[in-house]
This record gives C-alpha cells, structure tokens and sequence, in this order.
C-alpha cells in the first residue's frame, strides 16, 4: 500500500517507528505493506516511489529537523503538490489541527480524494469545520476516509460506538475529550490554583502550543462535532457547538462541587444540545476519571450506559489507531 | 432466518420482545427476518417451522409458566430431539449456566453444531468448561459459535477487545466481572455487615439460586476461561483458574483497603496466571466501579490501558447482545 505522509512530528514519527518494528507481523498476519512513498513536513519534503526507508526517515528529522534532508537533492514541494504529482493510494495527514481555515489539511484532504487516493486523518481541523462535506466527497469520488486518531487517540472511541453497538441505537453521549483540561482541574481538586495548575500542564507538555484550544475548549468541541457526525448522524459543525472552556473555574467552584462529593470537569455532551462545558460530575460516576485521561459515557436504547475510558493522546496511542485504520482500509479493498 | 430458542427465562423471553418492537427495522435496516420455530423451557416446548408468534410465546409463558401450553397439542419434546427434529440456521442457548456437567446446555450445542447449525450461547456453563473443544467443533462443522452476552451483558466487551483494538496485541487485562460481589463488596464499603449486605443483595433479586456462583466466584471464574481463550488465545477451563470467592472478606479488610486509599474488588486478572480472587484496588483507578457495575482494564502493547464499564446483566441487556451476534451470523452469511 502507498502512503503519503503529511506532516511529520511525533504522531508521524511514531507511525514509521510502528511500520518499522511490526513490518513482519503486519505482512505475514493482515497482508499489510506499509510503503510510504512521500514525506512532507513544515520545512520540505521527500520522495521515493519505491518507498522510503523508515529508520532513515526518522533520522533525518531527528538530525536536520525536516525530512527534506533525506536525499541528496532537497525536495521543496509542498504536500499539495506532492498529491497532485505522487501516485499513492492512501493519504495520512497528520498536519497540525488549526480551527480557523483548518489549512493545510483541509487542501491536503480534498486533493488526495478527488485524486482517489483514501484518506486517514488525524487533523481534527478539516473534520471540525467541514465533516458533513468531507464525507460527501468521499462518497462521491468512492473513496474512504476514516479518522480513529481524533477522538481519544488510541482508544477506539469511535470504532466502539459504530461497531461494536452496532445494532443499537445511541441515544446520547458525555465525556472529557480533553487530557490536559481534565489535568489542569483535577490538580486543581487538590487545591493548586488555575494559574499555577496550568503552568505545571505547560511545564509538563500538555498544552497545545495555542493554549486556547484546550482551555477554551476548542479540542473538545472538535472531537464533540466529529463524534456528533458519526455516532448520532447529525450534520454540524464547530460554529454549531455551544463552548465554554475552563478559564472561568475557581477554586471555589470545585470547593462547591466536593461539597456535593463531585468534581468539576470539561464536559462535551449530546443530550438536547450540543455542548462543551464546565460540569459538576459525581465522584462515583465512572466518567469521573482523573489526570490527563479521557471518557465517554455512551447511553444506548438497550444496552445501557458505556462508559470507555483511556488515555486521550500520545505519539504512540495515535499512531497505533491510524495502522487500525490502515488495515481497515486494507480489508475493505481486499473484499472488493 | 429460522431459530431454535433453547431456555425461555428472562433474557429469552426479552430478546423474543426486542424481535417484536424492532421487527420493521431489523429486516429495513439489516435484512434480518428473525423467525423461530422451535422453543423449549423446563417444562416442555412448542413448535412451529413457519414462526411462532411473538406475543402469543409470551404471554404463554406468563400465563402458564411454560411455552407448551402455546397450542392445543402440548408438545413434551425436549431440547436435544427438538434439535435434531426441526429444521433451524441457529440455536440460541438460554438455559441456566451449571459447572458440573454444563448440562443441557452442552448437549444442546453440541448437537446443533454436528447438524450444521450457528449457535449464540449466553449459558456460560459449556464454555467454560469446553471452550478449546467447542471452537474446534464449531471449525470442523463450519459453523459459527459467538457468546457475546456472556461476559458483559449487554456491553460488547469481547468485541471490543477482538475488533476495535485490532491489529494490537493485548498484553494483559483485569476485570470485575460479577456485579452480585460488586454490589456486595461495595455496601459493605459503607460499613454493612457481609451478612446484611448478602441479605440486601438477595432480597433484590442479585444472587443466582446458586449462590456460590456468585459468592465462591465461579461465575468471574467462567467468564475469565472465556476472555483467556479468546483474547489471550490461552486453551484454558474452568478447573485451571486459582479461584477464591468473596466469602472470607471482612469489615477489617475492608477498613484496612480504605486506608491505603483503595476498595477491595472481587478481580479476575490475567497477569502472569489467571486468577480471581479480591484484591485491594485505588480508589481513582477508573476500574474501581461500584454497585452492580461490571468494569474491565485491558493493556495493550501501544495502545495504553483501557477500561470499559457497564452493566454486566439485565435482561434486555444481554438480549440485545443475542441480537448483535444475530446480526453477525447474518452480514456473515450474506458475505459467502
């Protein structure tokens, strides 16, 4: 299978060092060939249809910063570009997730659909801003897109609720979708202020480079508008999520919550609207997880309340739900 | 697609409502025209190869303890000969879970398998004592075995660890898998004897006519042969599990747990042996579940642990996981 890899930080990284290490296993027990026959990340590019060398991608970005330094000759072309002029069957886009025009995902996306090539993203922003679209351009150029990598990393949140309640009917869904939210408030339990609670998150890595994402909620409306999408079938968008982050929440807040034996928590769920807010959850409610963790709580017609619970991101958890999705795809061609 | 219902208690008699108030969307949605032609309960059986009456089968049973009374003929055949009699596609196995002998419920699978027919087993007996030899039954005749709502009820924990979190290899998991011991365990949390918390359970109708299913932890010891075979591939039975109960556990025990921050939990793990057994559990561990909750933690090579929680029992509940196995059997068979 012949991949085109856009964007190439630690989630990328974590993708060629999962090829790497399982080649044998995913050969000899799904008929998985991994080839990735294009790299571009923020600095440049690099290009082999034969397929590039894993553990040489890998180090030429730990050396020079960028792939582009993998060849003798440096590649400037763009990931656009790279679409338009690489013949490869699936796209990962695994760029940063950017809220306002969802660039250069969203290019990246469409230009690989409407060249056939099937896509796997773990960008949110393309999925946040237009999901019901981008699923309608699939459809039409008949090719897949699947997205495992955005809600709960490597937790198959998604997966889970299509799957494995198929037969059911979801009727509603809450959950903390965001780790470093739920880190900052649950060290904020302990009775660490906002301020200081959320250096530590920095001083950790927690925290998106734009801080806002995940203190004002953003990530978590995101993941509300692609779980939305999916699980319940309604058209939205992120313009269409009422969000509130957790910049507002004091200590006395969460004094007021214990009182009640609750926590509060960044909350996204689906009940009459669709909403991400802070929320007083009982302590001996299974969504009430600490740390940087995530969980969702399903409630079904027959089956009752699910609630899975994981951890919410990381280089290695993500890269391990776009394989999942890779032999998804792999599956689905082998049947055709 | 015709169907051998083979015990008539609460969960066949739940899932045989679910056919009836979902019948438009199961054929609509999927094709599925469950039809089913047979019944037997303890105290006879009744039959019909174009389809019994949904509603009729019910209030039969509600009327006179029994499906025999469903025609004029009382019909006094019993599983096993109804099996090799009529003509069916699947045997749905409903009778109550024995660890001695597993029977009827082996003899019914058994003979349905050599006769070609797909069996959906919720009787955890057969299973756990023959699991290895069952599948491989099921193999040599070419027919499906799925037991979905046996660990779980309605929450689809084997399906997830099979197929959501495929192409990762689980390492290891630890589960409550008995919601009577939980409820139990977690009352005397409050500070209830364990003979007034038994009392309490059995009043509301928690603990199995056999008690010591529940209390000596044969039914978590049951469902861990299941997980162990099926997710860890380990060809293990019933007797191979070092099993103690929840008998032996006391106020102090407790009391001391509670100090260390921790609850004790009837826990069924699969570290280096398989073991139920309680064991001392934090608090903020998100399988740390109360009440009736079931809760299971599986550690995956990549993916991180994850834990799902759910009602582990309930008539509808485990119903509807019949009919997930049922819609299995049907997309696989329209897939040959």
């Amino acid at each position: 299978m012949r991949i085109i890899l856009c964007g190439f930080g630690v989630v990328g990284q974590s993708l060629v060092k999962l090829f790497e290490s399982r080649s044998d296993e995913l050969y000899s027990k799904y008929g998985l060939k991994p080839r990735v026959v294009g790299v571009f990340d923020s600095k440049g590019s690099t290009i082999d249809p034969s397929g590039l060398n894993f553990k040489k991608l890998v180090d030429t970005k730990k050396k020079f910063g960028t792939v582009k330094n993998y060849a003798s000759i440096k590649n400037s072309m763009s990931g656009v570009e790279m679409l338009k002029n690489v013949e490869a069957d699936v796209l990962i886009e695994t760029t940063a997730s950017n809220y306002k025009d969802a660039e250069p995902g969203m290019t990246h996306i469409t230009t690989a659909m409407k060249r056939g090539m099937h896509v796997i993203s773990v960008n949110k922003g393309p999925l946040a801003l237009a999901f019901p679209s981008l699923l309608e351009l699939a459809t039409y150029n008949q090719v897949m897109l699947k997205f495992s990598g955005t809600v709960g990393g490597g937790t198959p949140i998604l997966d889970y609720a299509k799957n494995s309640l198929s037969g059911e009917r979801i009727t509603s869904f809450a959950g903390i979708l965001n780790g470093t939210t739920n880190y900052i408030l649950t060290n904020m339990g302990t009775g660490i202020s906002y301020e200081d609670a959320l250096k530590d998150a920095k001083d950790k890595g927690y925290v998106e480079a734009d801080e806002s994402l995940d203190l004002d909620g953003l990530d978590a409306a995101a993941k509300l508008v692609i779980l939305a999408n999916w699980i319940l079938g309604i058209k939205v968008t992120l313009p269409d999520i009422n969000c509130t982050g957790i910049r507002k929440v004091t200590l006395d807040d969460i004094k007021k919550a214990e009182k009640n034996n609750c926590s509060i928590k960044l909350i996204a769920s689906s009940d009459k609207e669709l909403v991400v807010g802070p929320k007083e959850i009982p302590n001996d409610d299974p969504l009430c997880v600490n740390g940087t963790l995530n969980a969702i709580a399903f409630t079904s017609e027959h089956s009752g309340t699910q609630t899975i619970i994981g951890k919410g991101a990381g280089g290695t958890e993500t890269a391990s739900s776009i394989l999942r999705d890779l032999l998804d795809i792999r599956q689905e061609i082998a049947r055709d």
